[in-house]
């Protein structure tokens, strides 16, 4: 049996023990993430401490009327990858009222060549390791989260319920949908989906070859849909054959995926909070330092029912309008600025033409080429309620396309 | 005293609160960033634990030849701020070799509006807290941070001495030098080290209503140095009264500054790696979505002695090389590619040209304006070993230009 000298040393021992172990703590809560606390209304104050200071002095330097505006909106971001966790990253920092964020896809260290993720949040789900990393960097933000897959009829319904009742007030719809996904059936399903609802959307994407990528505003009835026109890209001086992957690995690089993050979330701010020139089409094209511009309108032959039914209604509302007189034509040129300097790329192309160019060689102006091309009717996504499920990839998409 | 009884019990007790403690301890390790062990060699295999797979993929798409000569290269980063950070994040998930950080600052809150820097960093050094999180990213990078002002004597020597000695092996140059900078004076100081140890360097600015920037190349005695002539910026179509501080607080975007980083690096990853056309100037104008490039020459007359003198050297070595012969000249072009759609915005301006124009209303190309005109005999920077040091702001200088 122990004596009390013996109990005495355990004590002093354990004592001993739970020091350490508190002390240890106290330094790993040093090193977590204290929250800031939550901020009830956007000041302009310049001091150190508000995180709005340098934002809210757009007013003052004239770019931006009311930029408290920001908290009333509500934005989806489907895909969280390279480009969607920046796009996120950065709508988290400016402020926005609410982010839907959408993906299926876990955190892994082959991402690290990309902003945002860190080795630390590997196998977590991309949704869940974001909304960690962005709530404790902005926590007036409020977020909303879903880890699954758009693409299934099931996932489909439940993501178009969201984005007609997931606004900031719950059961109005989101003011914007942004498509940062990677794969041809899930920019289909989104552009089923807004043309559906009517939904103004904006789309993005980067090469396989991570030197070229681009960003779309698109207007359903007004603006070509992604079904109207496939998507373009710039295509460099690159011999084609290099834009062909071997089904194994594309190449991603941290700056082009930035860069598009940048214009994407510049264009989101620029159109909901009323300021410069929204750009329909901005292309990027890394090795020659290329910034191609266009505008494209709606194909009235195009497959989407949908796309047809909101040309009809678009054409309507026009002819319904009063035409402006001169002193409101005026007014309206202050949102949507006109380019007065003449040298701004800008091509003109009509959704006809490029639908009548998805053969092999498409009109275009030089330097641009066609990215995706309208898939054959045997994989077309039926432009109902629900997206058609396919097993196919792109790659056997352009692989169908070539054999034609 | 004590019975063995109560001795026992304040061992159970002590016990059961040290097991509490480590339980405790052990989640908050969950939390915690694990750092995820080095990579002795970059490998292409496409496996989700490789870090490099996307990178090392640029090959395989006919892009970089040898992706591997990343991890050879130094580059040093003057400012963390809202472009250097992020400049530091893209070239540190590339996998460069080596990183030098300089700056002076503190994390704050009102640093929150731009990507990197998280709330819980404030109050920590810039250079400290990017360490921290870079580290955590790439532990395969080598970093070097120096909190201090390069602009004041002994720090300037001091910098003078990292950029000559702090290379991937220890006496030999940095790589690049990346000026990542907000003031007029650092920007000075980085030149006048640069022509000096004919350094190459980039520069970087951002406009202080945050919707215009610019990235611009420099190689001593061959390019405009940044005495020869004030760097360009567009000035978008916005009244310039607008662009006027009130030396309050300059307006900032996650966006804009995101944008300038990428375009920045990608330049930093063509230049070091050798692909696609590397860009001597580079801007980029929010409100209208325009990307001007042009390039400009050395000024015979710059103020700045050690820019003479490699004008000098470069005349020299430029008169002394072998006229190519039509294949070598052929070879040439991959290496700086041409232009070859005709499209693209170039300016040719000569430093003269700028010089002369930097009174009241320089002869530019519509839609673009000086930023910063070159500084008054009173204020100007001495163009020897060591900088002047001036009290004076950038809207000192500016004010002071404008009463001329």
């Amino acid at each position: 049996m122990a004596t009390v000298e013996e109990l005495k040393l355990r004590i002093r021992e354990l004592e001993n023990e739970l020091i350490k172990c508190k002390q240890h703590r106290s330094q790993e809560d040093l090193q977590n993430p204290v929250f800031r606390p939550k901020i009830e209304k956007m000041s302009a104050e310049v001091v150190d401490s508000n995180p709005y200071s340098r934002l809210m002095a757009l007013k003052r330097m004239g770019i931006v009327e009311d930029y408290e505006k920001i908290r009333s909106f509500a934005v989806a971001v489907v895909g969280v990858g390279g480009v969607g966790s920046v796009t996120a990253e950065m709508l988290t920092r400016c402020g926005i009222g609410k982010l839907l964020l959408f993906d299926y896809d876990k955190v892994e260290l082959a991402n690290m060549n990309r902003l945002f993720f860190q080795p630390h949040q590997a196998g977590l789900s991309k949704v869940e390791a974001a909304e960690h990393t962005l709530r404790s960097i902005n926590p007036d933000v409020i977020f909303e989260t879903h880890n699954y897959n758009i693409t299934t009829v099931d996932n489909f319904t439940h993501f178009m319920d969201r984005i007609s009742n997931g606004g900031l007030q719950e059961g109005k719809s989101v003011d914007l949908v942004l498509s940062c996904v990677d794969n041809f059936e899930a920019r289909m399903a989104i552009n089923t989906a807004c043309n559906e609802l009517g939904q103004t959307w904006m789309e993005s994407g980067v090469s396989e070859n991570a030197v070229s990528g681009h960003i779309q505003l698109l207007i359903p009835g007004e603006t070509a849909c992604f079904a109207c026109a496939p998507p373009l890209v710039v295509a460099a001086n690159i011999d084609e054959k290099t834009l062909k992957r071997d089904g194994v690995c594309a190449a991603s690089l941290p700056t082009t995926m930035g860069v598009i993050a940048g214009i994407l979330v510049q264009n989101v701010l620029k159109y909901l909070l009323g300021f410069g020139t929204v750009s329909f089409y901005l292309g990027y094209n890394a090795m020659q330092d290329f910034f191609p511009t266009m505008t494209m309108k709606a194909n009235p032959q195009c497959d989407d029912r949908h796309c047809r039914r909101q040309q009809e209604e678009y054409k309507k509302k026009e002819a319904e309008r009063p035409k402006p007189e001169v002193v409101e034509e005026e007014e309206e040129v202050v949102v949507h600025e006109e380019n007065v300097w003449g040298i701004e790329l800008v091509s003109e192309i009509t959704a006809v033409e490029l639908q009548d160019a998805s053969g092999p060689k498409p009109d275009l102006p030089e330097g641009i080429t066609v990215a995706y091309t309208i898939p054959n009717k045997d994989v077309e996504v039926n432009s109902g309620e629900t997206v058609e499920e396919t097993d196919q990839s792109l790659e056997e998409l352009m692989a169908q396309m070539k054999k034609l």
